[in-house]
């Protein structure tokens, strides 16, 4: 049970159905970091995602993402369970794994990041808005993590739910999603 | 020195002048969470940022947001000191005691939240948005945290130029000050 009175939704959309000021920088957030236009796919994006909250243990953020990013990447659900299970043996690019790395001492805290993690990536090719975008990501899954698992919000067990809300994030994103909703009503 | 490409400003200032795109939530998120109408005043959320951001580590944002919480708070620098030490101890409301406390076990991660940490809470006369607001306070904190320390910013050591940074957020607010720098500099 949510630690608060919160509408009767699952995850993050109560929060924002709850706080719909908060809810509006959130969702832009979420939008411009995981949608708008840039050289890391939006699957590759999702997975970094659904990896920091697969760390940080947060189970509805983690299925989510995770969902949406399988949609979106050629692997599909095996390579994200991969990802999560096994990043060295995971079948992504020496690009990506160098980002996962960073995106995994990001999790730990922000001064785990050393100067070797960043060559590591630069040498598989990361430019520094990559570099950039993947702390960021990892750092803003720690906030989305925290704030939906510090209310105790409600986690669904269905896996088809979250393919399903999934399959609606990757085709219509996260302002769009919100606004479907309804103005008070919140997207993952 | 920083792990990218970066302007020659320090902490936030440069990451948001790097990358507007995402500027423009984070500060919108800022001013909404620390500066909008609330019943908790400006002082005491500046001080729940400045307490998690103390516990992350990060020199940056725990010396600006002290900086502005000590501005706005009767107890001046000498409380926002005693908070960071030692909880329990200093002179603050019960309330803010507990809020302070369940920003702390945030700061762990979300799941760190227990019922009687609300129950205490609300005890002491917390409201539920009060509580909303601590716990997505502290989550964001983990977020811009990671995001200076991830990227390795530059964070002056002078306690001068945080006090003038404080007073000109405090004064101005995140959104206004950004502004005030050019559309593509950041506030803290």
């Amino acid at each position: 049970m949510p630690h608060i009175q919160l509408p009767d939704l699952p995850g993050i959309r109560a929060l924002m159905t709850y706080r719909p000021e908060t809810s509006k920088p959130l969702n832009e957030l979420a939008e411009v970091l995981l949608r708008s236009p840039s050289t890391l796919t939006r699957g590759e994006r999702e997975l970094i995602g659904a990896f920091v909250s697969s760390r940080n243990e947060c189970h509805y953020c983690c299925s989510i993402h995770g969902a949406a990013a399988a949609q979106q990447l050629a692997g599909g659900e095996q390579l994200v369970d991969d990802v999560k299970r096994s990043l060295d043996e995971a079948a992504v690019s020496e690009k990506m794994r160098a980002l996962l790395g960073i995106a995994a001492k990001v999790q730990r805290g922000g001064k785990n990041v050393e100067t070797e993690d960043i060559e590591k990536a630069r040498q598989a090719g990361a430019t520094d808005l990559e570099i950039h975008d993947t702390v960021l990501i990892a750092a803003a899954f720690c906030m989305f993590n925290r704030y939906v698992d510090g209310l105790a919000t409600f986690a669904p067990e269905d896996p088809d739910f979250y393919r399903a809300r999934g399959a609606l994030l990757a085709e219509n994103g996260y302002v769009a999603l919100s606004r479907h909703y309804g103005v008070t009503e919140g997207a993952d």
